[in-house]
């Protein structure tokens, strides 16, 4: 029987590999980037954290942003605004390191979630959040992008400002950006809060080690950096929602 | 006696707590960048992993970078040059989310260890490898801040590309930068080993979650990016490259 049990082991064990390669389990996860910098694109280290999470979870990455200009350069040493114009797209592609195709592209039918890191390109260059608040416009690739997914029952991740986009598109939802009150300027950005409801969506409060699932419409937020802390936190908060994405495909 | 144990664990927590406050253990880690992207400057994966793990390990970082113009501005999602022109300092930013200071004003004395990520910015921007190969020049600010930190005995920690430094300016120092073999395709740069060698360093062969200890003279190296692979796998690599560096402080 033991000789037996050996051989049916080395017998399967090849088979095993060959059926696990040629029928990955892989989720298929698109992530759309707004930029490279936290001031006027995708915070960097959110978009980072993000990508090595699902690395980690063994998923398959697809990396996309809108092919349009910024809609301002800031110097990050002074926080002021550059005479200059860059596109959403090529600098995207810092992160991605070349990886990269147009928004216009993404088709919801070859993906199984998808994932909008924050920074304030999110909220100027996806929509006009950062200019208009509760009123804000959203570019049509992106309300095209979140409303597929959404209409597919396909999960989307979300973290910082990102959320304002699924306040904003899905009517009902429910998201976290942190919280509505500064705490000691612990959360610089409280008063989105309020926008979020505005907009007609519930704001709840988590912290930046937690996640909100917004279960019914399949919405995973985390506010990473909305949070003033250390940035292995907000790693570790962006860990959590990569996960309930990745645990809803 | 429970209650005096009780007494005094109230007694003494706040204290211990003032204690800790009022000496932090921290290690003060600096951290040089290259710009903001893959091709023309840091590697936004690798500079990201580093602060994440000195996060974790409780490092206070202070980051700096060159305040010079960039070799050229790459577009990321062709691979090729730009007609127009960065500052690698003001690029380098964008990681440091504002909190960067020029390399010219790092003083040796105010910090325990310093660490290099990788990118093709190390190799363009901070000396000029990718163009001279082992006969390259290193920016000054570079050369003088990675020769004060090895003359005072305090680690560097270099991870991709930019071990090459340490191979130019600490005569006889070993690193790695992976393999020296290509391995169909693993490791596409495994070129570089050679010329770690004709500069007068050792090379030592190390896989991605690997680094390699140079104890004699400080200096902590790991593959990084050198190697084609996952990036959980990178961001591991450079935890233990961080560790070793943090162990050393």
């Amino acid at each position: 029987m033991l000789a037996a049990a050996h051989l049916l082991r080395f017998v399967t064990a090849p088979l095993a590999r060959h059926i696990h390669m040629s029928r990955p389990a892989s989720a298929k996860v698109a992530v759309v980037l707004s930029g490279c910098g936290v001031y006027d694109g995708s915070e960097v280290h959110e978009a980072s954290a993000v990508m090595v999470h699902l690395s980690r979870g063994g998923a398959d990455v697809a990396i996309f942003a809108p092919d349009v200009d910024q809609m301002h350069v800031i110097n990050h040493t002074k926080g002021e605004p550059m005479e200059e114009k860059r596109n959403v797209l090529v600098e995207s592609a810092r992160i991605a390191r070349g990886k990269i195709a147009a928004l216009s592209t993404l088709d919801v039918a070859g993906h199984d979630a998808v994932i909008l890191p924050g920074g304030f390109g999110a909220a100027k260059n996806l929509c006009t959040f950062a200019v208009d608040g509760a009123d804000c416009k959203v570019n049509p690739e992106v309300e095209k992008t979140i409303k597929s997914f959404h209409d597919a029952k396909k999960p989307i991740g979300l973290c910082c400002i990102a959320p304002v986009l699924a306040a904003k598109l899905i009517p009902g939802c429910s998201v976290t950006v942190g919280n509505d009150q500064e705490e000691g300027g612990r959360w610089p950005y409280a008063g989105t809060a309020g926008a979020v409801g505005k907009m007609g969506a519930t704001h709840i409060r988590r912290d930046v080690n937690e996640v909100h699932v917004d279960t019914a419409n399949k919405i995973v937020t985390t506010p990473a950096f909305m949070c003033e802390t250390k940035l292995h936190e907000i790693y570790d908060g962006i860990g959590h929602m990569v996960k309930e994405v990745l645990d809803m495909v």
